[in-house]
């Protein structure tokens, strides 16, 4: 399985009222996770646009344990469970030093920009992506 | 059940490269709603702040059918599904015009804000709640 | 001379470490302010853009007073100082409640979408604009 | 004079319908330029709050040149122009690539949490900074 791990610092912009990182921030940390987690296997989310595939979010879930805190250096662990057809599934674990403090999930989906459907992962993400998964499962 | 309506503009800021309000942006969108609808009950969410009850999130879950473009007026319906304990639960739907664009859900609990302990719901809030809800379930 | 008045809500999400609305949120506020004062006109942004003009911010400047905190409606005071050419310059006034908690300006400029050049201001919009100013002016 | 280089990579969440990182977002920006610049200096802007100094803007300005687009990696030149009093003031030059693409001041004034009220600039902040700055300026 294809994993990355991503270092993040909390800004002050990102703080709210209660000295938390907002709840509604982490929708940004992952989108960023998971650029650089594409972007480390060589495939920048930019060129896919620009070749004409967009990859909106279908799906968001998170379970927050604990919250970060200011200039907090948080560290999210981003996993792709299985190879990406129409969708691309993320996991992700976000980490506080040593102690997890929430799990995530996004599922994205592949989208034609020209047409506006859906469409199968493209050949030259899918290639990067196998050999983190097990034979046959291609 | 208890249920409210919010009206909320997508701002230019809010908006992203694709066009669309930015899938993260929506966490702000229900904390709008539910803070407006507690209101409309008489409930404000600072006051219960400035009382030592603190109310974060601790999950939060959205399905993305469509998105919402710059400059449209979507209305996000906010239900309180059940009668609060330690936990207060929030289901969203969100229109633009007649078409359902999401749908959501969000958890919070009642933190005593000196313990940093999770509390009960305070009395003078579940007794706003109560005539929403089927007799004998108070 | 035209000039409108914007009320907005301080959101948790734009709150900070300090409970303060985040200093950087006001060039949002002013977004919604100065759409709000063109749509007043019957000037819509969103159209604008459609018919191929970009009005990007070229200069913004504030100066703080004091801060506006969670849940207070601050209310922008826009102006329109003078008659557009290529440039449409706002003011602003930021209260909440009876006291002025900050000045700002914005300068922005009317681009041609397809040739991201420099365009002078729409004729529709300098006429929607001219019976506020003094004769001969236009 | 005490001058350091930040980096930053636009993120999607940053991006508006134009394309461009929104305008709003450099206050963000500066923001995190600043504090890294006092990071270097052995000075932790989250440590100051928590010694009771607060540091809040008074006056920001940006000049427009050009815009930065989704995942560009800016580079933001930070300058403390001079031995800070009860103020302390940064001017920022944001570049893509070699091109300048804006200008900004930010003043901060350091406030006492305690009191509300202005203060002079910590010894342990002064101390830091004055090798930077021509002999009898202290």
């Amino acid at each position: 399985m294809y994993q990355t791990e991503t270092f993040i610092r909390i800004r002050y912009a990102e703080t709210d009222r209660m000295g938390y990182a907002y709840y509604g921030n982490y929708a940004t940390y992952f989108e960023v996770a998971r650029v650089e987690a594409l972007r480390q296997l060589g495939i920048t989310y930019r060129e896919l646009e620009d070749e004409g595939v967009l990859l909106p979010v279908s799906e968001y879930s998170i379970r927050f344990i604990k919250p970060a805190y200011y200039d907090d250096e948080i560290m999210i662990k981003t996993m792709i469970t299985e190879l990406p057809g129409v969708r691309l599934k993320f996991s992700y674990e976000t980490y506080s030093g040593d102690t997890i403090i929430n799990r995530a999930t996004t599922d994205l989906v592949f989208v034609d920009k020209h047409t506006g459907r859906p469409m199968k992962c493209p050949a030259h993400v899918l290639e990067k992506l196998a050999p983190f998964y097990p034979k046959g499962s291609l």
